[in-house]
This record gives C-alpha cells, sequence and structure tokens, in this order.
C-alpha cells in the first residue's frame, strides 16, 4: 500500500505515531515559507505542516504544490495547540509534519475546486464529471447509495430471496413504445428491446418455483430527460410465491425500515399505515400524499348546496363537489394579491377556475364573500373544517377530478411554503384498494391502472361485467413524503381470470399472445399464486440523501449534451458500423 | 401466507404438528384408492397421503391431481414406520396426512417432468424453460449464483468497497467493433453504445477519489454463441486506488477464499501460489494452466542436440525446442494405435508434426526410435524428466510457441483422460508479469497484450524503445482449473506515460482522443495511482457448481432460436417503431 492511514481517521490517539497518507491537496497556504496542505481523501481530510530547513528539496517541492495535486507524504502525527484545534474537522485535534513528500502526479489547473462555495452552474460540472464527483455531496451520496444497496440485499438475503438476474438484451414487442432497440450483428435485422422492467421474467421465475426472488436490475425507458428521470434507471425488484397482500407489504414495511436505519439515526415504526385509494382520494385528493403534516381536505358541498354563492351553487347543481382546507392560523399569512395570484395560479394550473377564500375570526367567516351565507351556513362549515380563529379556509369548487388535483397541489404548497414539516423527515404510507381500470374517453374503452397482470379483490368479482369501475385491484403503493416510492400487485395466476381481464380490456387473443405470449404459456403449466414489488432505487437515494435533483444521485447520469464527458447525449456512428448492423439512418429533412 | 411450513424443513421433531404446504406435484402413486404425493418446492419435497373416506371430496379431487398441479395441503405431521423411512429425502422420516386440499392452479400436461431422469434434448428444455428451471440442477445454480453473490457483496463492503453503478447506455466510439449500438429516439440519428465493461468508468471513479470501487456488472459483446460464451455477461469489476500490485492480488486472494467458502466446504489456502507468465510458459506451456495436477514440460532441446534422431537433430538445428511431458505410470496405458492417432491428433492440431514416444524401463528408453539415442543422452533424459520405470515420455520438438501450445493441449487431456484429480477440486493461481505487448506480423506493429491503460514493471522502462518484447506490464491473471478466472492490472496514471504507450502501439493523438478521450482527460487533473480486476461471474459459478455448460447458470439464457420464450434470438420490429427511431433495416439480397 501506498500508505498506511486514510486522510479522515488521525485522532489525538494517534499522536506520536508516524503515517503516510496519500490524496489530493484541498487547501494550500504558505505562511512565511512553511506551507500547510489539507489532504483530502475519500475518507476525510488531514492537515499537513511542511516546516522543513528553508532550502531543503522536500520543502521547495512543498511550495509548489496546487489544487487537485495527487501526493504522498510521511511524517509524525503531531497534536495540534488547543488555540489551534478545528473543531469543523474530524481530525482537527491533530496534525501531519511532513518529513518526505512525493508528488504521484500533478494537476493541471482545474476548472473549479470541489471543495469551493462557489459552484460553478451545473453544465460545467458535469462537463467536468471526475471533478465535480470529488465534491463531499456527491462522494457521500455514492457512499449513500452504497450503504442503501448493501442494506437491501443483506435483508432479501436473510428472509431467502434469491437475487437472480434477467436479461438486458430482450425480447422486443411490437407495441413496445419507449423500447430501446437494439440491432443485432449476428442476426441480420432483427433487434432485442431493453426492459421497461423484469416484470415478465419475475412471473417466470416464480412459475419455475424460485419462490422469492429480488434483482436491484436496471430498466430503460426511451423518453425525454427531466430532472427525476433518466433513460436508464435502477429498480429493487421484488417477487413472491404463495402470499397475499398483508404479506407483502409486511415484507416491505422491514425492507424500509432496513433502508432507512441504513444510513439514518431515527426507526421507522412499523408496520406502516395503510390507505386505501379511495381514502387518500377524499382526505388529501391524492394517491401520493405527503403525510409529514396533516391538513387534510373537508368536503362541504351539502353545507353550501343552499347558499347563495353562485359559484357554489351552481357547481353544486352541476353535480360538482364544493371541497377546501383549513390552514392553522395562516389568516394574516398571506395578502390578497397572493391569495388572488399566487395560490389562485396554482388550482388553476389543474383546471380550477376559481379559489375562494375565509379568515375565521370570532366564530365567524370574514371575506369578501362571506355575505352570501348565512350564520348557520358558516357556523356548519367552521364545524366541519375543525376552524379556530386565526384558521385560513381555502375552497375550490369543480368536478371531483379537478377539486382533487388542484387541493393536492394547494396543500403541497402549502406544507412546504409554511414550513409545516422537517424537510430532512422521512414519511411513508401504503395506499391499496387501487380501482383496477380507469375508463379511457379517449379510446372509449377500460385501461389497466397498473398493468393487466393485477390480480382482483375477490370480493369484486362480481362487479366485473357489470360495473367495471367499482372493481378492486389487488395493487399497492408505498408514497414516501409525497413520492411514489414502490409499486405492486399481487398478480392473476389463473390463465382463465387472464383471460376475462383481457377482454375486459378488449385486448385480443392475438395480440395478448403476441405481447405477453411467454407468460400465459407459463400459467398454464402451474402457476403458483404470486405477488411483487418494485421499489425506484434512484428515488429512494434522493429521499435518504434529502437531494431533488436525480443527478446528484448516479454517478454519470446523462445530459442532453453530446459534449459531456461520458455522460453525454448519445453520438453518430459511422457509415461502417451501420453497414454491418444493416441498419441505415434516415432521418426526414 | 399460504403456508405456514415449507416442503423441505419437515423432521421428526414436528411429528404431531399440524401443517400447510403448498408446492408443486413431484411424484404421484394411487395405491388401491389411497394417494400419495411428493410436494415440490424450491426448499424440498415433502411426502403427502390421502387416506380419507373412499367417497370423501378430498379423496376425490386428490384422485384428480396430475404431475405440476399447484396445491395446497393441510394435514397433520405423522412419523413413517422405520420400514418406510426414505434416507435419501431430506423429509424422509416424516409424511403429512392431508385433511383438506385445495388446487391452486392446475396444470396442463407438463412436456417433460422437471424431476425425471429422462431429460429431453436442450432445445426442448429451453423451449419450455419455465419448466426446465424447475429441475433440482438448475435451482441449485441459482442459488449457489445467488449466495457466490451474496459473498461477493460482503467482502467488499467489509473491506471498505462502494458500489457504484455505471452506465450500460454508454457512449459508442467509431473503433468499437463488437459493440451493440442502440439508436435513440430522442436524439435522432444518434446511437448509445453497449458497454464491453465499465473499463473507463472504473478508472474514472479512482480519479474522482472513490477509492475503493466494485460492481456486479453487466457487460455485452455482439459476437456469434459459443458453449461458454453470451453476448451479454456478467462481471465482478474492482478498482482501487493508491496500491501496488501485491496489495491487490492480496485483496483478490481474500476474495477467492470467500466466494469459494460461500457454496464448499473446504477452505482456500492463502495466499494464492503466484507464477511468472515465463515460468508457467516454460513449465505448462500456456498462461492458463490447470494445476490440479503436476506434471511439469521439461526441455531436453541440449541433451538431444547431439542424438542420430533426424526430427530432433533438425529442429535444434534451426533453432526449435524439444520438449517433453513424463506421465507417470503411463508406459502401458496406451496402445501404440492410441499414441499414434489419437495422442498424435491433439498435438497435430495445434501445429506440431509429430509426437515422439518412450517407455522408461530397467533404466533405460524403450521405443521405436531409442536406437538414436545413446545410453549417456538417454541417462540424462530420464534424470531431467525425474522418470522412473513404467513412465511414458513424450516429446514434442517444434518451434517455441508450436510446443508450448501442443503440449499444453496433450497435457490437459492426460490428466483429464488419466483422472489425475478430482473434478471438483478448485485449484487457483496467479499469473503475473505478462509481456506488455506482442508483435502483429500482419500488420507490422505491436500490440498491447492486454489494453492501453496497463502500467509497466519499473524496472523494464529502459527497454521501452530498445525492445519493447522485454517489457513486462504490471497486469495479472488468476487462474483456476485451466480458466481465466480474472484479469486485471495496475493502470498507468500518469499521461505522459500514457502517451509513450499509445506511441508504441502506433496510436495517433488524434485516435487516443476520439476513443479515450474522456479518460485522458482526466488523467490530467490529478489521477491516484491505481488498479483492478474483472472476474467472471459466470465462469465462477460454473466452476463452483462443476458444470461446463454456461446456460445452466444463467436464468434466462440466450440461444440461436427466435422460437424460443423469452430467452431466443433477436426479432423483427414494425415499421412504425423503426420510422420513430429513424431507421432503416437494410439487408443485402
Amino acid at each position: 500500500m501506498l500508505r498506511n492511514r486514510t486522510c479522515g481517521e488521525l485522532r489525538k490517539s494517534h499522536v506520536g505515531e508516524a503515517a503516510t497518507i496519500c490524496g489530493w491537496v484541498d487547501k494550500y497556504r504558505d505562511h512565511a515559507g512553511i506551507v500547510f496542505i489539507d489532504l483530502r481523501d475519500r475518507y476525510g481530510r488531514t492537515q499537513v505542516k511542511f516546516n522543513l530547513a528553508d532550502g531543503s528539496d522536500v520543502q521547495q517541492l512543498a511550495r509548489s504544490l496546487r489544487y487537485e495535486d495527487v501526493i504522498q507524504v510521511t511524517g509524525e502525527i503531531v497534536g495540534r495547540p488547543d488555540d489551534m484545534v478545528n473543531p469543523k474537522m474530524d481530525t482537527g485535534e491533530i496534525e501531519v509534519h511532513a518529513k518526505t513528500l512525493t508528488v504521484l502526479n500533478k494537476s493541471k489547473t482545474p476548472p473549479f475546486e470541489p471543495n469551493g462555495d462557489n459552484l460553478p452552474n451545473e453544465e460545467l460540472r458535469l462537463k467536468y464529471r471526475f471533478i465535480d464527483l470529488r465534491r463531499n455531496e456527491l462522494q457521500q451520496a455514492m457512499a449513500m447509495r452504497h450503504r442503501i444497496s448493501q442494506a437491501v440485499r443483506t435483508y432479501f438475503d436473510e428472509n431467502g430471496f434469491l437475487d437472480i438476474e434477467t436479461p438486458i438484451l430482450g425480447r422486443s414487442t411490437p407495441e413496445g413504445a419507449r423500447d430501446y432497440l437494439v440491432p443485432s450483428r449476428v442476426h441480420e435485422g432483427n433487434f432485442y428491446a431493453l426492459p421497461q422492467s423484469p416484470q415478465l421474467f419475475k412471473q417466470i421465475l416464480m412459475v419455475s418455483g424460485f419462490d422469492r426472488y429480488y434483482q436491484i436490475a436496471r430498466c430503460f425507458r426511451d423518453e425525454d430527460l427531466r430532472a427525476d428521470r433518466q433513460p436508464e434507471f435502477t429498480q429493487v425488484d421484488v417477487e413472491m410465491s404463495f402470499v397475499d397482500q398483508d404479506d407483502m407489504l409486511e415484507m416491505i414495511d422491514g425492507l424500509v425500515a432496513a433502508m432507512v436505519g441504513s444510513v439514518r439515526e431515527e426507526t421507522v415504526s412499523l408496520p406502516l399505515p395503510r390507505y386505501t385509494h379511495a381514502e387518500v382520494m377524499e382526505k388529501y385528493g391524492t394517491d401520493k400524499p405527503d403525510l409529514r403534516f396533516e391538513m387534510p381536505i373537508h368536503e362541504v358541498t351539502d353545507l353550501v348546496a343552499e347558499c347563495e354563492f353562485g359559484v357554489f351553487q351552481n357547481t353544486v347543481a352541476n353535480g360538482g363537489r364544493v371541497r377546501g382546507l383549513c390552514v392553522k392560523g395562516a389568516a394574516d399569512t398571506y395578502s390578497r394579491r397572493i391569495l388572488d395570484n399566487d395560490l389562485k395560479g396554482i388550482v388553476a394550473e389543474y383546471g380550477a377556475k376559481g379559489l375562494a377564500y375565509f379568515k375565521a375570526a370570532g366564530g365567524k367567516l370574514e371575506s369578501s364573500i362571506a355575505k352570501f351565507f348565512s350564520e348557520s351556513q358558516q357556523q356548519a362549515i367552521i364545524e366541519r373544517m375543525h376552524a379556530e380563529d386565526g384558521d385560513l379556509l381555502l375552497f375550490v369548487a369543480d368536478t371531483w377530478k379537478v377539486s382533487c388535483a388542484a387541493l393536492a397541489a394547494l396543500r403541497n404548497h402549502l406544507g412546504r411554503d409554511l414550513k409545516l414539516y422537517d424537510p430532512r423527515e422521512i414519511n411513508c404510507l401504503w395506499v391499496v384498494d387501487f380501482p383496477l381500470v380507469t375508463w379511457n374517453e379517449d379510446e372509449q374503452r377500460w385501461d389497466a391502472e397498473h398493468h393487466p397482470f393485477c390480480s382482483i379483490n375477490p370480493e369484486d368479482v362480481e362487479y366485473l361485467e357489470s360495473d367495471p369501475s367499482r372493481v378492486r385491484a389487488q395493487s399497492y403503493d408505498l408514497v414516501c413524503n409525497g413520492y411514489e416510492a414502490a409499486s405492486g400487485s399481487i398478480r392473476i395466476h389463473d390463465p382463465a381470470v387472464q383471460q376475462q381481464i383481457f377482454d375486459l380490456l378488449k385486448i385480443t387473443p392475438e395480440e395478448a399472445e403476441r405481447r405477453f405470449g411467454f407468460l400465459l404459456e407459463a400459467l398454464r403449466y402451474g402457476a403458483p399464486p404470486h405477488g411483487g414489488i418494485a421499489l425506484g432505487l434512484d428515488r429512494w437515494v434522493m429521499l435518504l440523501a434529502g437531494y431533488d435533483n436525480i443527478r446528484d444521485v448516479i454517478a454519470f447520469p446523462k445530459t442532453q449534451r453530446a459534449s459531456d464527458l461520458l455522460t453525454g447525449a448519445p453520438s453518430p456512428v459511422d457509415e461502417r458500423q451501420l453497414r454491418e448492423l444493416h441498419v441505415k439512418v434516415d432521418i426526414p429533412e
């Protein structure tokens, strides 16, 4: 080894020992010929002092050092005088008094310093990703990602799951929009497809009797980049046999506790709360509620049907809903301008035509429209909303769908804006009993809410033909801090039931055979009851690290620019290669 | 859970308890209306006895069961009478007396039985992979693969390595023959490339200061399938900073012990032996010697220069070598016909013109050509070869290269044929000090033996210009049972040295920039000394499971036939998809 110590481990107890450390020059100070270096490696930083005879080779070499040079230093570990102790550094009680210095590699002047406070824009940092990755934030993110992955693996290993690799080069299906296609040199004119998920493979593994499977699997989607999306992403993929929904949720509860426990001090209290889809839509307007703060939606439709406020009246008359939020103690927080512009703008984005607001004061409602409500109506609203003096009441009157979307967005904004929660908190819940299908108005048919392999709640079989919208799937989402952090279902294992669902979704036998033939065939030869789930690893690292940008939790993210080193956009290839693949590029002018 | 016990766990100590088990009907016997089922799951098999009133529903249902039906049985765990104990089954001391039976899924009659002795050909088994995967051999292979992977992960985690994911969608380089190319929908007319290895990414991670990296990485090569090769394969990929070659070998020694220990009783004795490339070529004729048996090659060139046997004489005169093997106790093992046909055929395949053979008897050589050797020449040969009476001596007289290849192949054949080792034994060794370059006669230039990033042995710098063939790389192969089980090197971290190597390999600056630009740029900004290695996971599972067919250690291997379920060859895609990708398939008639 070129070192016997790292830059992160030296403490007062090491004083008097000799050390050889290696790393990057992180800081550099020359005080009247005495050189101080902060030497950095993955494990920390250590102050090195060069205080040798002025003309010495080592001292001269030390004076030539610059940021990001890679060096090896041998010296004595010395305690710092009390007034020189640096409490901000783990190694702040000591310094190394250098005896020898070897420059392992000089660095060109870096375009930015990875320890600097004034970071350049992300474009430059992505171009020099190898320097950006030296920053503490990214070093921590990768270390955290490792620890979380390792916790996942240990948890599943301890619970008898097998890590089984499924193919990256899979079969293309004609309908696979958003599949990346890969032409094969060996099989002329034919293509593989990169998987959007190992869904069908893991179901086959259950049919094959592997009983408990997991994989940290790479998945692909040929779509535009977004702040929270990459064309390749990583999924913790799970499937179990001979289980029901409760077994699955309980198993994943344990996983969540293990993941959080791997990087956080706090413990997660189990079981995670479970809500039905109907419940969260009613109470929070979304199937991804952020429950770090409460603030439920209250329905007042019945209370305002008779009021004299036209907007409410008409909405109720047209079968719409009047629902609202009670913002505790916020009666005077927002000016009329903010209410009429900013907050109204948020609900307008989701199609709401207006935002009605009141203050609760003296046991009544105050507002320019309060006069349209009788005293008893006001009382009833205040009671329904659990409002107290000083609260702000906000209402959207619209269709069920619009009121859900608008109020959910407004609720999220208020939680963030009013700092109603600790942003580092992790809050998880299950949403279960999703509807099996939703009506596709454009194509006049039922679409699967998750995918066509979800089994249905046995109680709802009777509605499969009479009223499909009432049928609940045995599917479940894990929601964390307002994001979908996992999604899964108990699968159909009976080919006859599968056929029923295909019929409902108007998938013809030919289409089913073409798209899912291998799974359907497998189901005919003894498929066990089974179910599974997939967790987005990138999202989990973002949640646990507290980062908003997906590029901060992936070592080499894709970017839009072909010029970015390594991580850039795809690039042209030459004629010879295309000829060998029997492919021609054909871009319309 | 649909069960409270698995089919593998019940023992005598459970007798009297109630059990609910689930699984597949593995065996079925109807003895005068009493039905016996062997029920199978991943964990084992349990005998279930249905001995209920003849007309009962359960009994009737039991009599309708057939192979591979999936059932749930509840019953009492009962000890078998002593004469009915089945010592071949782990659960052979008990049986479950069924009280209830639920058929979870009927199976169509399977095309073959996964527990059968008469397996059909591999073609049919691959077509019905989901049934083949139920076979004990494949269940064991996947479980072993899991245990080995988990051991790798635990080992590296304990040694401070970070598991960092590198991209699957990478940059294409114009020279990347055998790269799979992936057209992008979003970036019209541009392509990603799938990585043949994460080599450059892991070097960048070292430049970025991650210090210790590992990944179990999927890699891709667009080549024909072979029995030991798949277009996608899995590599245990490792890189470390601030280390020299000894540090690397020591770290991987520990990994090998952990991998073997995860699935075998025996322990590996460390350190693994280390040989130089020159040594193994001299002694075994190959850089991948199988050292489960000894039988070294002995050189007798100097001893036979003066003999009267024309073939040896001429070889020596032309600068060739006479080398041979001493096969202990095999003087009478092979007939003249086998020696002259089979064994000679093996060396002929590698270009050797003949195979000379002798028996050692009475302290002398016996053979049709023995008369051409004086008594003292015979004595000297016997001594050099450590031959004793009853040994068979085999010689190849040819160029150095041909004698190496021919004798290595012959040695492997003899070891196998004479059963000189236990085929289950695992024997590992390091080969170090590979030559940096080999002369490419066709193109009249030096080629890199490994890749152009290998650093060189500091002692050999002086030969870099004067005699490149003498320069030893700091590269190392781990050889196991005659296979390359890992390969790596200490890398160049100095851009100036890297330039020297490119010059030697006649890689122009433009070409270097195009192919490796991002790495070269990174090396200029403070790259630490670093090195790494990659282990073929598929090969390791084959070695440790004792399987010869790579398709037996991969759940969903690729095959040549497009008709195979899931695992088949790539397939055509439709016009619309190609249009969206802006590519045209263009196969010449």
